[in-house]
């Protein structure tokens, strides 16, 4: 049986993207078909500067930089290509040349300063693989999160959460982790407000009104959830033991507790598409790019994850 | 030299407070006196029933029930009973009869039923020994967080952040942190959106109109502090190695991570009071109330540190 073929992007040339996606693609060889998509020359500068062997698999290479890439750097040049990266990963995958995408860190104000719509990864895979409705979720052997609203502001957050969004948000994390676990997924869903609302001492009902709703609904179609839970002790040890996957709220409900316990070890995964894409769960590092010192991880646990998902 | 002696209230008779209370007491006779303030029939229900020999310590005793305290109960009477409680910790830490107070937990939706015009200790312990401004910190062995607002909805955080509030909150941090470790603390500020806004692209600009003006101010004063940092990276364990004390935007920001990482071992105290007053981090875990399960480590921890506060 072929091995899968997984696009693996490189990120922003000046983050620490191009040193984790070359020492990744080396070591995962025996489970996949890695196919590297970024600046050949760029990635050739940072492996030299590194001293990594380049990696003996297919490169895709993409655009060219007028200048040598300075690491650390923001500039519309590195968002604009980082930005085609993506674009060639995700129809690659849409057209069936490769089995499933793996993405490097970008640089978000480089995306802005490149005048590129969308503000991350997500909202671009989602218009352009037509998906109408995608979640990210961050796993991690420790603990996993759904989140039911992602990069909007903290005030924006009330106005977004709908019983249909956080209804769906259970489905897709019970479907998802099930299917990677091989067993009933059994998920909690954190409240809003602190202790969850007090039953309407704090907030504005948000989990009487919105929340319950949603985990009602998911529970009559026999799904194993509970919650709405107080935010504060939803992620103890005791309820991490009897949590397969959290629905948070917003990004930080998630990813706070998420990045607290599991740093290195999460991965991103946007669910709702019509592909499999993963993503490594952390930044360009600018401050540490081109150092040899970035953890590839993260990137080696995305791939494993990519391969995974394509096979259920 | 005298041992210091340290009020405690035993919390909602129905809760776990009195058995964590009970037992708490007897293990920390070597540094101080503790006084019990409850009522004294209840704790020897919960003695007896628990097979906890009742502690040999002075009993401040409280009203009386006219049935037997029922476990696990959310009840009118009990919620005006454990306010008594805390109300005889605060004038006798006021009058110098007691050297500091520690608390148990109490039910807020019982102090509702009551009627009690204070959502909790907090708020209480302001207005009755007229502090114009407090906060509530959480301290552990790897993590501390100070809450720049605390028991309101999530909607209604934005509106209560001002720089005057952060910047208060920064310095009391400092202060209390850096004389409990005995050196200068390092503060760090937490930002409000995902990604404290990256520069703009979330959120409504809190990070640079009002927690960036603050950590400027505090870091004139001389202050160690950085920020405003994601406030998904920030608890880190790179992170956490850097800091001392966080000052969180709101309740599940700090109790998050911190019930994520120190859920027994955490206490908390009041800062901004004219007395020294600290308490559990958790609640009346109304489900395993006097079945003997309830771990008595956070009493124990805040008894400890009332004693150390009070000598500083």
């Amino acid at each position: 049986m072929p091995l899968p073929t997984i696009a693996v992007t490189t990120g922003d040339p000046a983050g620490i993207g191009p040193e984790v996606a070359l020492r990744a693609v080396s070591e995962v060889t025996e489970w996949c078909e890695p196919l590297l998509i970024g600046n050949r020359a760029a990635c050739e500068q940072v492996a030299e500067r590194l001293r990594i062997p380049f990696p003996d698999v297919p490169f895709w290479n993409l655009g060219e930089f007028q200048r040598p890439v300075e690491p650390g750097r923001v500039e519309a040049t590195y968002g604009r290509a980082s930005f085609d990266y993506v674009c060639a990963a995700i129809d690659k995958t849409l057209a069936g040349e490769v089995t499933a995408m793996v993405t490097g860190p970008i640089q978000k104000e480089a995306w802005h300063a490149a005048s590129i719509p969308f503000p991350g990864h997500t909202e671009l895979l989602a218009e352009r693989t037509g998906a109408s409705d995608v979640r990210m979720m961050l796993t991690a052997e420790t603990i996993s999160c759904i989140l039911a609203t992602v990069h909007v502001g903290y005030a924006d957050v009330p106005a977004l959460l709908t019983v249909g969004a956080i209804l769906k948000s259970i489905r897709m994390a019970h479907e998802t982790i099930s299917k990677i676990r091989g067993r009933e997924a059994r998920v909690t869903v954190c409240g809003l407000n602190p202790h969850a609302g007090e039953h309407g001492l704090f907030g504005n009902g948000e989990e009487e009104r919105i929340i319950l709703p949603a985990i009602q609904q998911a529970a009559r179609e026999g799904i194993a959830v509970t919650g709405p839970l107080p935010p504060d002790t939803a992620f103890t040890i005791g309820n991490r033991r009897q949590t397969d996957v959290y629905v948070c709220m917003y990004h930080d409900q998630g990813l706070i507790p998420l990045k607290t316990l599991a740093f290195d070890d999460a991965v991103n995964v946007t669910l709702g598409l019509p592909i499999v894409r993963t993503s490594v769960d952390h930044g360009t590092a600018m401050d540490i790019a081109w150092q040899g010192i970035a953890s590839h991880h993260s990137m080696v646990e995305a791939i494993r994850l990519a391969v995974q998902l394509q096979r259920l």
